[in-house]
């Protein structure tokens, strides 16, 4: 890192995120709970942050790779010291608790915890608020709260943290981007803690609930994830859960009242059909053994809901399902839903853009002398663009095989080693067979912590940062 | 089809396959079987053969697109035709004839017999020798029997049906390189007969087992495979194996003796350190479980090549293995050995352009301006050939995913299901907890049967057929 403004970058969201620890400081406040828990980790960050910050620069021109970097190093910080809080208050190991933290701000919500129920109110709170804040980038966060630099070159940082093929700027400006995007966020999440107040949900679970859905994370503050909840808040999840999958663009065109362009995403269009089509067939598959119809369907789509938006809440038990069913929630795991959303996996607009181009490529051996280009969204795609998600696939699918490598020498059966390794790097957190990671071996946690990671960052950043340090 | 010169070549195929079925007609002669076993589908062949073989054709021109069409074409034809002596001397159902049939010739050794030590010797002979005539390729055995055309035309359909990525004329003209391509493989076949014998295997085994290693296919004339057999003979079966996974070029190159070029293969080398990865950790995860080093060496030796190279014969229990073995062994089931080899799967040197490219791209992501290309065995590789590879891979992957899907709805478990449509689509075999093919429902048989041939052809001349038809 020749760079040194990555550094001072990397200081500024160290402050910015020892700021983000006051929230569950006040909750530890409110409920007369051990105040060092969260203070240690505050000071930690702040004076990291403040010494980094302080570094004298004399480039102030920032590249594309130094993006990466800068994603890659804060996140792998911002979970050590996100991790700090569960080792001093719940005794966990240092595998543990940093397993627990980068699955809450990945938005994973697989959790070490065999009981969540006898956590103290803060640490509740920390770890829903981790799904809050890593939902839409940490950096992003940061970035909304304190200024990061007056140019645009944080534009690279955005690119390299945010979900999907490519960042479309709402508006010209970041600034004026980052507000809009934080106003349906924010939006939405008050809309379902409002929503599961009514439905009788006291208002620390409700808020807890919302940020884990908002960030489509999925720890839950019950041993039973939401089993227990009332059916009309159980169907509030389950919607919610879905509209936090669908990219925000689309809530953008609604605000600006383009609902016309809004309605035409291709995206979003197979974001509901492969909705549709795995209800129909999971339905067909599981509905006689549940006691009513209306169980059956609310069931259904809570699970494809939490499933395909990479959540992982669950309403019931899901280890009977049929091995056709198993598959189509392992490729919902790995497909997820929309770019620009708060979800993990590969993402449902990179799945067209793949098969838009086996479409062509297999004209083109038809019909050899045809000169096709590929379109979505109404826009022709670059090759460019082509390129760095067929790249981004192969990377998908090599990483997983290594990640399942490692974990396989955990000796569990063969099928949960793939349940867990499609769960954490899908960022999904919930899955078949395995309630909790607490008694994976350290190695496998922090393979598995790194899997979330890769997920959650889209690889390329912990790659920039790998080759950069090893030159 | 709008070409009739399709039609033609497909009957002078037929014509051709008919002549073929005179070999184990020979064999139900020599043992006093029931002949009508082979005459009747010898017959069908011919008369169809000659039929399609009399169309008169206007147009001499043949494309790409038919190259693939008539490979697609003649391969279902043929493996519906090799399954009647299987329907007559077995009273199989038609499934899973087929079945048999088309795991013979597209050399992938899964069968449905849980008995195969009382079948005819006519069966057995038929069989092993569907492997051997599928190993080289259906098409390219008939273009070196019977005179196709004059032309260099006859080039389409040998690249269509050549595994690989791209068919590399060892000569300049094609019946030249058919020529030294067929010294070679039947070569190797004696050698490998003649050295079984000497093991203390009977003649009529010995050249069976051959036709299997040879075309990598794997089925066997006994119920146990070769576990029964003198250590030597396993060490020849599991050095021929690995001896047919090499691309035959290289024999090319060492029969020219240009011992240097062939040396410098990359893909050799990859695959050579392929086997002595998958071998140390295997070897050091399994060692204990044997009773003596010896024993070890040559278990894990002779199935990793027997994996790797799509054959599938086995020489003991591979069940025991633990779960990260497993993950080695689907791993080495889909990669498989070289192109222009008998195997199946998706080949190393797709594997290492893939990873190449991966490579290339990462460092665009780094160094966005830096214009690299990627070398392949010394030379550039054209971004055709990259863009092929990368939709082959999609494809590949879909495929499997698709077939896992439809083959689920069997209801066996979640392991099983990965194992049988690994197994199969990699032409490969064998695999974990599956014997025999006997007790799949008869979708399924049909089903993975598609995803044989699929495998074997390498995808593309099936989606041109079925992409025509849809026209």
């Amino acid at each position: 890192m020749k760079n040194k403004l990555v550094y001072k970058y990397i200081g500024k969201v160290l402050i910015g995120f020892s700021l983000l620890l006051i929230a569950p400081l006040i909750v530890s406040l409110i409920y007369k709970e051990n105040l060092s828990t969260f203070i240690i980790p505050l000071i930690i960050s702040l004076v990291i942050g403040i010494l980094l910050n302080s570094i004298k620069i004399n480039n102030k021109n920032m590249y594309a790779k130094d993006g990466f970097i800068i994603v890659a190093i804060s996140w792998i910080l911002i979970s050590i010291i996100g991790s700090i809080p569960l080792m001093i208050d719940c005794k966990l190991s240092f595998s543990s608790a940093f397993f627990e933290a980068v699955s809450g701000l990945t938005t994973t919500g697989a959790t070490i915890f065999d009981d969540v129920e006898h956590l103290s109110k803060g640490i509740l709170f920390w770890r829903s608020f981790m799904h809050f804040i890593g939902g839409m980038g940490v950096l992003a966060f940061v970035m909304a709260i304190v200024p990061l630099s007056k140019n645009d070159k944080s534009m690279h940082v955005l690119k390299a943290e945010m979900p999907g093929p490519s960042v479309a700027k709402l508006v010209p400006s970041i600034k004026k981007t980052l507000f809009y995007l934080y106003f349906i966020y924010i939006g939405l999440t008050t809309m379902e803690f409002i929503l599961l107040m009514i439905g009788g949900l006291n208002p620390f679970d409700s808020l807890l609930i919302a940020f884990g859905t908002a960030g489509t994370g999925g720890f839950s503050v019950l041993n039973t994830s939401l089993a227990t909840y009332s059916v009309f808040n159980k169907w509030v999840v389950a919607i919610f859960m879905f509209l936090f999958g669908v990219n925000f663009n689309i809530y953008f065109l609604i605000l600006m009242k383009d609902i016309k362009s809004a309605l035409k995403s291709e995206e979003l269009k197979a974001y509901i059909l492969i909705f549709i089509i795995s209800f129909i067939i999971i339905f067909l598959n599981t509905y006689n053994m549940f006691t009513n119809i209306g169980e059956a369907i609310l069931e259904t789509s809570f699970h494809i809901s939490s499933i395909m938006t990479s959540t992982g809440y669950s309403i019931g038990d899901i280890n009977f399902y049929p091995t056709s069913c198993r598959i189509i929630m392992l490729a919902l795991m790995l497909i997820s839903a929309c770019a620009g959303s708060t979800c993990g996996g590969f993402k449902v607009s990179r799945l067209l853009i793949i098969l838009k181009t086996i479409k062509r490529d297999i004209l083109k051996v038809i019909h050899p002398n045809s000169v096709r280009t590929i379109t979505f969204e109404g826009k022709k795609i670059e090759e460019e663009t082509i390129k760095s998600t067929q790249t981004f696939m192969f990377l998908y699918i090599l990483l997983i095989i290594f990640i399942m490598f490692i974990v396989s020498f955990e000796g569990i059966p063969f099928e949960q080693t793939i349940n867990a390794v499609f769960t954490t790097f899908g960022n999904v957190g919930l899955c078949f067979n395995i309630s909790s990671f607490a008694n994976f071996s350290s190695v496998s946690k922090i393979v598995l912590s790194g899997g979330m990671l890769l997920g959650r960052l889209e690889i390329f950043p912990i790659i920039v940062l790998f080759s950069d340090i090893h030159k």
